[in-house]
């Protein structure tokens, strides 16, 4: 299988089996997001999206941390919209500014819309971006040497690609992700453990890929029409009604429900044993 | 009290506090689902609506395990929907089965629109369309021996009637609930318990029913204005935003503040006596 | 600085630093709300809205208990809405009925609304109203001997002025939420603690404050546009879909990040030296 | 073709094209709207959704009149919901009746949700609920004699089965719909047109009925499955932004694309020649 | 009756029938809008909601014209919001301009939110807020030498006080309302008769004044429970999909059926005589 | 100033100005919309977003008629969506196909989201696809011999690219709507004039060109800033409540505000001179 996926800040491969693994590479720069970054981030997912090869994702990042967070030295020569003379009309500013965060947090979502499910895999700094980034994603592990912070606060800025939108609905715990996101305070990867920020700790780096990819294969192998309609359902419903969410699930398994899958899977379930399902 | 509840696949019983029992009673096909099933759920739930004689209900299911989920036999003979011809062109097949679907949801919902709150008692395996049904309760409560599997995608499909709605909403840890919808795996009590799925865990199912009529006791015993008011607010808040769910909440109690119910208790409550509250 | 606080029922002082400390201190009613109560404390968080001075808020209560709950006794003299005549016609009294309950929302919705984050200590009992003013708070503590009642269904009503909105939103366990609410049971501060109402619990109410004024402090000290920003998003973003908060968040920002602050903080940053930041 | 559609107060057929024409027949009492009246019309057009051999309707009534409004003896009999006595709780005897009132508004919207496109034929007065059930119909005429009072604020109540949602949204006027609302004044058949509340004013029934008919027909001959989602997409997007009406359309038609139809109607186009399409 | 209407730039009386007249008045200054004008305006509306004696109001304008505008005077001076510093930190005069902004909308929106129905009379000119103040009025109505120009885009800025939320909703033609938003192009009367933004056009000033009153005294001679409850739910619906609206109205109506007017409207309905019904 | 807009089925040109005209220029297909078609529109409509230069567009279609509706030829290629295998498993299939109606909507949508304001000029037959273009538009004008058909209908499907979303939104006559949604008959100029579909009618299309020119010459003159900002909130406010579209819009002026084009239309309207503004 050849590799459609080369990127400059990205090592991405994808097995036999249908998982990709994406790997954050700017460990000289502590992994701290560039544009280059994020907008091929954007570009990786946006493209799994299609690829029928790609049943599930596994992400993590090179080196000793997984993101130092925004990479600061980028930001403060200010190239974050189109108008780049200082003495800009601050409604012109505003405007291109708007759509550059438009654009980043665009791409931070294609990992939420690929409709693949995602599980991120956080060693040593999560900062800032790095939180928005794992919040997209579906299912979070962690190391003991691991640690988060919702840093924007610390740059004069509340965050904006996600974390604000994404964290306070992945734990069930306003009062610390207030205290969190106010503070920037340093969490601890047994209290974010604890409050489901992530779903399990790992004593290493390589336990805990381990285990990410043994539940990234798991899911690779079953019906990908299921896999992908549960990743979609479940975004959507999160952002409807009850009633909405299960009007939208009654029209698209009405079309999915025609999938040879269903059947498939119900005779292997009968006879108890594993079913094979092409690609989507 | 005559028992207006009389059903193939449920057995229902209703005390004179006001505590109606539905329990699931298909035990020799481990309370798999059939379409009769869901059917008289949903008809004894709308019928509990209306039926002031009952105030609080307690569910629970005959024999060794809540539910093996859909019943796979019925499902493969694909008597869902309306055409039953497989060559039926697929976008008249897709309208009636939107249709079969939204049936099948409606007949789950009914559970949380009664108005009447409801606990639920899990003991052996709650599988597939049993986690659907146990998210639409109000407090779920189990056994040592109880163990869940969101299992839908096992059978090839995204779970449609409720679980991809509820559950994230119930349980506060979205990247558990991913990982237990793309894998199906098993989830223990003690598991369930720490992420909130059921409240507490009993060592028998004696103790856990005891449990459970003990709440539905405790409930039916305030005034139903109150208690019917309050889950049909809470439902109503879920789907709204903070604002929308106090609007909603003037007008609502703008009519229940003229009961004499709260008159009553509040004298009763300056007295330190109890109230009775007549039958809604 | 002159002390613009002035009220019958809170004590209300702000330091220098920007903390602002509202004490509920009608100790011989053990805190009881009547109308004077809730009036004032929508008055205080309203003018701290448009207070630059006031960059953070720690809300306590005086005395041995944080609320015994609504005051029944003002209740009952029925002083609430316009008709005073008991015969008045039920769709009237019901329009001004309303408009009161609107009201009373609005008072506690204020503390919410501010956008300066506040910190909830609780000590003793804290009742019905109480529950919907801790639930409006960003960040809640208790001491050991504090405790918790959703009481309002004991008094044949169902809770209106926030918690049925708040409380599943901030707390991740709706099944605990629900029988919390049907039972009006009283909850231990381990309890609390353990769904998440509360992020810490502390041995005395000497400890407690001093924990929420160290936080508080903290707070105060960040730029207050990422602050301010910061609890304006989040709460936004409880209340919409992912991309309808992002997208409000995009326009939002491309404003505060012509701010002073961040290159300020972006610069104390690289440097690794502390900023300071003008009031808002 | 056997008739399914047996009712007290409407007379319902269907023709080998797939017109169902169904005429309210309570001449005696000017169509007067009991209990019995707006149930079946719950009853005719639940059942037209699921029969295929019903592709179009057309709406009339029998008499000099289209419906003198809600029939006032029966509403003054107050069988409206469930507590008969009249010194019920107010807040019980309110619970029973916003059931009761969302049991009408299913009924009259029971025409909406049908998915078959309704020709409504006006002719005479059409009073109150009778606005309402037009609102409800897709195309409305009128012949010249036909005139229209939204009558319930006459009656004492705000209009509650429909007028006040769907009105404003088929009259692009809303000066004009507020003034009808307040005043219940006189709308003559011109006036009506101008204002788009009806298509066409024909000078005598059987005009309008042959218009309404010839329209009815034109309808039946195109592909149902068409028919039926440009309906349903309607609706549903008039009740929904744009974007989520293009994305719930997207979902929609990926399976509604599938139908034979669509092949069979552009070969048909292609080749300037008619095509006949099965039923649903 | 007392006139508690005392204003600086608004004379406003009460007739005994229950209609109140607002006239702005700052004839020499062409009505043009300072902050006084709005301000006023909002605390009339905003007292009109909780007065029972006033039943429907007429709006109109002394002197040549409706109003001219916004000030552009007092504009100038740049009194908007807080930081009068022109050096201050954008994010900050920002923050304060927003909450300005909001106050001004709040202000224009009591006209809507007071429950009571408003005719506005226009004669002259009707320029830039003079639109967004009608747009919140329910019924328009205009001389014959009226015109109007959505102006704000002549002054360099979007309409932010109602325009662009509701001249779409109350015009049923938006290539019209896109066009004049963005020529801000001069509109004669029978143009804006044609597109349903007046509901007529009357020769003089004193006949459309005669015509307002009339129409007013009509809906001051309905039953207030049935006009407000009309004038609320139109609007609540106007902003909710269908379903959402109608289950609105129903709790709504649970409660205003009980009222007296509703019996007593009936009856006399039923013996062809008028009701009287007391204020609300 | 260099013409970046080179397209195979447009032709774009760009006048000093800032009125972009886009010609659609297949003629001899008479205008037919192969995917090229849309895809290019896509593409030039979301260039013109970020393009100061273009400060309002003319959109026309060169030939004797608009357009003929979707390419009938490509279409039934199928190559629509990923798996060109008509064999190939539905769900699979309908997932793909849903992503490329995704795509075309997105495409059209562009011309919405631009924030440019679009005249669109219509001569001979507008139909389909057309029809969901120009619904897409702010302004549309037409010729005498100009007519439209919402034709999807009649080659077996619902519109899925706008114009169910949006033609319900633009004109007030939901009657009218629906019926030519239904029936996919001819619609004269002088009807869709009298319905609100177009702004005005032109005897040939030399004056409607004239006319259309003459409008985005006077919008192209206004601040760039108000008249963006205008179709911006326009866009938003048609998809939210008026509450959400006021809050919207205040926090979008409290930046715009802060443009120098503000105080320089107030100077120059105060002045009574033209003013000139930079563009975006």
């Amino acid at each position: 299988m050849a590799n459609h996926y080369k990127f400059e800040c990205l090592n991405v491969s994808v097995s036999p089996e249908g998982v990709a693994h994406v790997e954050i590479s700017r460990p000289q720069a502590l992994n701290a997001f560039n544009t280059k970054t994020w907008t091929e981030i954007g570009q990786c997912f946006t493209q799994f999206k299609t690829d029928g090869d790609v049943r599930s994702v596994v992400l993590s990042a090179a080196g000793r941390m997984f993101t130092a967070g925004l990479d600061l030295k980028e930001a403060m020569t200010g190239a974050l919209g189109k108008p780049h003379d200082a003495d800009a009309d601050v409604a012109r500013k505003g405007y291109y500014h708007r759509l550059f965060i438009l654009d980043f947090q665009s791409a931070i979502s294609a990992v939420e819309s690929c409709d693949k499910p995602v599980v991120a895999v956080v060693q040593g700094g999560c900062l800032g971006i790095g939180i928005d980034l794992i919040s997209a994603c579906d299912v979070r592990i962690a190391t003991e040497d691991a640690y988060f912070m919702v840093k924007e606060v610390d740059i004069g800025m509340a965050a904006d690609v996600g974390t604000l939108q994404r964290l306070p609905k992945i734990v069930g715990n306003d009062s610390w992700v207030r205290e969190v996101c106010y503070t920037a305070r340093k969490i601890q990867p047994q209290e974010a453990h604890s409050v489901g920020l992530v779903s399990s700790v790992y004593a290493t780096t390589a336990d805990a890929m381990r285990a990410a990819f043994d539940m990234a294969r798991t899911i690779a192998a079953k019906s990908p029409v299921a896999v992908v309609s549960t990743k979609h359902l479940l975004n959507y419903s999160r952002d409807h009604s009850v009633r909405e969410g299960l009007e939208y699930t009654a029209i698209w398994n009405s079309l999915a429900h025609n999938s040879h899958d269903m059947a498939a899977a119900i005779m292997a379930s009968l006879k108890k044993q594993p079913a094979q399902f092409p690609k989507l």
